[in-house]
């Protein structure tokens, strides 16, 4: 995996994001961080434009609405004529039918090169319901020690079906196409308690995926062992008193300080 | 007040915010950090959807246009049917006549379990004028030891006349309903010095209402302690050489770690 | 530059800021770590109503849309009425012809007081033309010590052209107007490792200019002077482990602890 960051060190990929105003400064942040260029546009008289000239596309439908749905269309069609790499984040997508028939319209007209997301939004895509609670992984839906081999199974199923990279990410994280499944064991459970670290991991992989045209199933599971160690390193170093909000800028430091041999050696991941 | 803060860390209520770009990202962590989950939506395609499903709702109206104005009506009637706790926090509503005529019709049209604001923005709702500079508090309006008993009355006052709880905060905080006032003296004046701490009070407000239906005031005037508390653990722990940023992050630190008994010890008010 | 910053602190001039979703937490809080008052506000129904209470007003075109770009007309004509400070930041403009055209028709109708980018957007607007990728400066084309007079002569000219007060922001920055030129040699490379830092930047010089009405070039450049001294106090208190999060906490924090005398003695430039 060492070679996967080495490489958008090297090229510092220009990154389009069309993504919430909730967490957007952190998604840009986390994609310098890891290496790459982040621009955001999101206007239909531009984004077109704006996405010829970069190498890679990030759709987050967190906060949807007509217009930003619309260009997501734009950008999305544009971008897979190009040829760039094109990753969808269904934020919340069991949460109202408008995220679910944005997403269904999103998914017929734009081949993604990979989609992230949590179980339950990636369950809602697989299977067309979830029982969702808001954005998060509803519990006792998450992917464990006991259900690992079977979800690996149902998450390959549904990359050979959609022609993308899946990846699930949780308590246990799965990244697959439709023959290969790393299933990796970085991260925090405390990393559920802030927000936005599913948005930051989206514009990361998309980074790495730019940056790694020839390996994009790795390419993709080292986005989210770097992301995971993140947080395990930033936990490491919380001190007394501190809380969310420092974790949540060691998460940023340490992913900006990371480099691939630290990668290497921190990613802890096994292939079914 | 310690009830109040640990039945949100057992029931985690799913709070719904429309806010303002500029403290989005806050407003999620403080729920988060408060306990509660958060969810953020505004196209008027989902909003009634999401707030079905949600135990809170968070309207708060910095940064008002035309097409959240309407989301924030269909959200707020929606949530009324449905009995979930409604918050409302006029941000600068006396820096525009648009600001001014949207409150007056959500006002009308919304039963909302407490409004938030500064004092200006209170005298504004209340009588019609205020003068008001920007979204800060005018000095010489806030609420002091010299006129605490006066504005106690006046805040029960508009409580009992809109039926809502009336949070005022600034150097020192009032919350009342039409027969209480908590008079409470947490909090630091530095506060005010970052953009935002009054927005992630309001949802953390709203987010110990949900979570504790059976008293609400007693639930809105341990939210004011509890961010108040927070500011005062946060200013403790600054060292040399630190500043605002760090101030806001200890804050939201503050908030993450603080139980039950932290709040019960710290929380300074007396009731008029 | 000292009495340009304690100017500040003693009127606590109001900003009306229409910028981009990415920064906007950071822009609101520069203008108050400074000294200044921030307020956002976009929707064609107020600005013209905002901005008249305001001091100041800066635009900045970053994630620009069709209804911000009108609010951005309307805004910047009446600021103009009023006889307000008006920046333009014009982020990304090389990026797409919607921003250019946009720009184009804002630089028409609107006399701005002071125009601060980076030598890419710069030169996309003097030239018509620039290498520009993305929102950041082309390698290869930022002020260098090899081209620093001749680069000053170019921003002195379109400054004399446009009537307006020109900073383009980088390795080396210059602030010039038709006679004078600041070329200032503070600052961190690592800024640009974050995003944000021009975006704060703008907000800051428009508090500045503000509230120095009567010396607009010098306080122009006293806040690229803070802005690049405050990098550099961020970065030498960096300890090991603190990557990006922390260097952006950093700066901000360097930016609320600084007074005229750090500024005045930490400032580094010569006048062409």
């Amino acid at each position: 995996m060492r070679a996967c960051l080495e490489r958008i060190r090297e090229k510092t990929p220009l990154i389009h994001n069309i993504t919430n105003y909730v967490t957007i400064n952190d998604v840009a942040n986390a994609v310098l961080a890891c290496g790459g260029s982040p621009i955001m546009a999101e206007a239909k008289e531009e984004v077109e434009e704006i996405t010829s000239g970069c190498d890679g596309l990030n759709i987050n439908i967190g906060m949807l609405n007509k217009e930003k749905a619309q260009a997501m269309l734009l950008a999305g069609i544009r971008a897979g004529q190009k040829g760039h790499v094109i990753l969808l984040d269904p934020v919340g997508v069991g949460g109202s039918s408008f995220r679910r028939s944005v997403t269904e319209e999103l998914l017929e007209k734009i081949n993604f090169t990979a989609i992230r997301g949590n179980i339950s939004e990636i369950k809602t895509l697989a299977l067309g319901y979830s029982s969702s609670r808001g954005v998060d992984a509803a519990v006792g839906e998450d992917v464990t020690e006991e259900n690992v081999r079977d979800m690996a199974v149902f998450v390959k199923e549904f990359s050979e079906r959609t022609g993308s990279i899946i990846a699930v990410t949780g308590n246990i994280d799965l990244v697959a196409d439709a023959k290969k499944c790393y299933v990796i064991r970085n991260g925090r459970p405390e990393m559920g308690r802030i927000t936005g670290t599913g948005c930051q991991l989206s514009g990361i992989m998309t980074t790495f995926l730019a940056a790694n045209r020839e390996q994009p199933l790795k390419a993709a599971a080292a986005s989210v062992c770097m992301m995971g160690l993140a947080g395990q390193i930033a936990w490491e170093h919380m001190r007394e008193g501190e809380g969310n909000a420092t974790f949540k800028n060691r998460m940023m430091d340490a992913i900006s300080l990371m480099d691939g041999e630290m990668l290497e050696r921190g990613a802890n991941y096994e292939i079914f």
